[in-house]
């Protein structure tokens, strides 16, 4: 049929593009890499910043909204930060078109010019800070917790579906307190939230870690991030909550009246998760039938396809469906009836495969007599029988089955993927064959960090929280080290 | 005290910016014509967005993302389309800045030119069109209803905060069918839902008609909008919906084969209202102490002040007001308990004035002798005694009474403002001493309407759907008539 995607044995990054399109997650766009979410792709990133959203407000954030455009002078004012975006990104230069006077088309009105170009976001921090000093003046004022959804723009050299487009959408988190603890322990908490939302309802394990210096956040002091593991072995970052300490603040000036009347320089984190956990999220769970969604997040939970001839059984079978549809609706479980009749079961259940439906019924007239249906589960594909009588209870405990098993499977196969290396020749020979991530000592230095990745493309995915203090030799270097790090090839 | 806003009958101009700014809703920027949109500014737009939204999944649609980027050459591809958007907008030139050889800080990297410009969106239907034409093949793949909620930019050059900002959110929704028919009917259904919304829920009434070609949206057969009224007789247009003819499918060649497998173009909708909701909610509704907001929207519909003398007597307030608000909660009703103890009562009492919050609960230590709570109505500012039995209850039903009688308010001024004149004079005395709408008969030409908008700055606001027919003579022109039109000056 026409919807076969390429086995991810055969090419594991064709196996996820084909995904990604014949699931009708995304598709190209005419725009140099930018993509088109569509709308079932976007159903899942409804359903997962909704989530998110939910998790933010609980913890007494607050959405507001900053331009899409920052003046290029902004990014120039933290010296880290600039270094860090000032590269890539998309300059808007004029403001008027005008009608070619030669005839060809319309053109840019050269009488257009700005005086200050304008960036499009790559991130806010410097936009919002410059909005923060007219806020902040008084310890009253704090703490500030604000997060904005938001469309940014990275101009990437080589873009992939999700993974890294020119165009995303995301969201960023950005806070200013009266203390350092205090900004930490916002931070901290705002990767808890990160971690806890991917593997509770992604069904993602993800390590908690801090960033080596090199990987760190362009005028962060400290980047905190969560880093998963994908089915070919490469590590994926899929959240990162960075401790800003002061440097925002003195680089736009955003100070605050402490209790003593003290003038102090405030501190800020900011923290973000994008689209990319779309890509994170096909990458971990599916397989070469199609996507594997965990129900929590699916669009659709629960597909029901009727097999029948003629309007007689089709009418017995409806009636019995509304009832059905019915009580998952009490159940809160999202089910879709597909009785369109241009379209034959056994197309329908590929399609349904392909788009990663967590459960499928089948019912058809024989199954009525019997009072049965046909119920198989998307991730291991076991098909059985099931009884008519209270079908949405069983169903519905079957969803949470299915959410579990998805996390375990994952879990099972990252935590066999984490392996230690005390030799250069078995850290390569693991990144090579065995892949995920390698347990290794590292000097603690820039350079070595460097060459490794020169060597071998693997990065310092993180320092875990809570690691093992553990006296060791550098892979690389020898030279003594206090702790190992996990490295991987990467996304 | 520092809250104080300019009064409406002073400067109108005035006391809407002192309200957006001094009631927190909205901030400027550092950008020229971009907006801040303040926490509870936004909390207000995702009231709008959620029911808005709802309303669009019910009637069949679902969300989508389109790239913020649009090829310069899209524009040129739909004739009328070009002339009217072409104009005033963003334009991206190059893609990556570097730093100045020369020291200055940071430039934009000469090298680094697009090959073709990319206009930062004023409207999607281009790029839109452009991606239907890669989806749409079969009569199976229509109807095509999707819906985006994005920024967009349109380099206005005077802006007033919500009403005309160079960015602003708003939602597009971009329709394909297969029939005029069908078409038709999705522009009128939307319509509905906007004037639905505006009235049911910004409890604002609106006047629905169809634009003079003068107005139309460029690329549109036909625009219609729902027209509202604000307190200083301006109109102001609140939403639009579009039929789109086959204008954009013959311009991006989107043709479809039908049931008789013959290839035919596609007929097109879309749809759109704005942040500029809020600028009219504002408008609609607020007084010279600060905003009113129906309660169905307000971020916050009760806010309780404890008016107290030591700890023993909060303790005592605080243990009744949480089991208020449990019963609040379980009513849905969103409440706050303001009990901030580094602010007085009577600046929380105009704070939340000025906030617009619908109904304000005062609770003091004699009150809880008598067991009664003083609660304050935002819109007519009574204010009672109410025993705290059932209290929640009775606030319910306030809070309903207040929705209605907000609506009503607007209504009867809207009602009174809709005047016939039958001569020029009489036209422009009404307009300038009276306002409002002029109900007045018109020769049906563009020169005409153009001229009216010269002499006095009014335009035609819409022919009203279901319009009277009525012989008449041209208010300008003398020229005959067969109905009356809606001139007003508007925002």
């Amino acid at each position: 049929m026409s919807k076969e995607i390429t086995s991810r044995e055969k090419d594991y990054s064709q196996w996820y593009n084909d995904l990604i399109i014949k699931a009708g997650l995304a598709d190209y766009s005419a725009v140099r890499g930018c993509m088109v979410i569509k709308p079932y792709g976007f159903a899942l990133w409804e359903n997962m910043r909704d989530q998110l959203d939910k998790r933010f407000k609980e913890t007494g954030h607050q959405n507001a909204y900053f331009p899409l455009f920052i003046p290029k002078s902004f990014l120039s004012k933290e010296a880290a930060h600039v270094e860090g975006f000032a590269k890539e990104c998309a300059v808007v230069t004029h403001y008027r078109l005008m009608n070619d006077p030669n005839g060809n088309g319309i053109i840019v009105d050269p009488d257009a010019k700005l005086e200050e170009e304008l960036i499009v976001r790559p991130t806010s921090e410097t936009i919002i800070w410059n909005t923060y000093k007219t806020w902040i003046h008084s310890y009253r004022d704090l703490p500030l917790l604000i997060n904005q959804w938001a469309n940014v723009v990275r101009w990437e050299m080589r873009t992939r579906l999700f993974l890294r487009t020119t165009e995303f959408l995301w969201q960023e988190g950005h806070t200013a307190h009266a203390t350092e603890k205090e900004a930490i322990a916002e931070t901290l908490q705002m990767l808890n939230v990160y971690a806890e939302f991917a593997e509770e309802w992604m069904a993602m394990p993800v390590i908690k870690g801090v960033k080596s210096i090199n990987e760190r956040f362009a005028g962060a002091e400290d980047t905190y991030c969560i880093e998963a593991l994908m089915q070919d072995g490469k590590a994926l970052q899929a959240g990162t909550s960075h401790f800003l300490g002061q440097n925002f603040a003195k680089a736009f000036d955003v100070k605050f009246s402490d209790k003593e009347n003290k003038l102090e320089y405030v501190w800020a984190t900011s923290w973000g998760v994008s689209t990319r956990l779309i890509g994170a999220l096909v990458m971990a769970h599916s397989d070469d039938d199609g996507l594997v969604l965990p129900p929590k997040l699916a669009p659709i939970q629960v597909v029901i396809i009727p097999i029948f001839k003629g309007d007689d059984q089709k009418k017995l079978i409806d009636e019995k469906v509304k009832l059905f549809m019915e009580d998952f609706k009490a159940l809160g479980v999202s089910v879709k009836y597909d009785d369109d009749d241009s379209r034959r079961p056994g197309w329908k259940f590929a399609e349904y495969e392909m788009k990663g439906v967590p459960v499928r019924i089948a019912i058809g007239a024989r199954d009525m007599e019997n009072n049965v249906v046909e119920v198989a589960r998307r991730d291991t594909k076991a098909k059985e029988p099931v009884s008519m009588d209270g079908l949405a209870n069983t169903v519905f405990v079957l969803l949470n089955d299915i959410q579990e098993n998805i996390y375990n499977k994952a879990k099972f196969y990252r935590d066999g993927h984490i392996t230690k290396a005390d030799t250069w020749d078995d850290f390569v020979k693991l990144l090579d064959e065995k892949t995920g991530f390698i347990s290794a000592h590292w000097d603690g230095t820039a350079e070595t960090e460097e060459k490794i990745k020169e060597l071998t493309k693997a990065t310092i995915r993180c320092i875990p929280l809570n690691n093992i203090k553990e006296e060791g030799k550098c892979i690389l270097t020898g030279k003594p080290s206090g702790e190992r790090v996990l490295f991987a090839r990467a996304y």
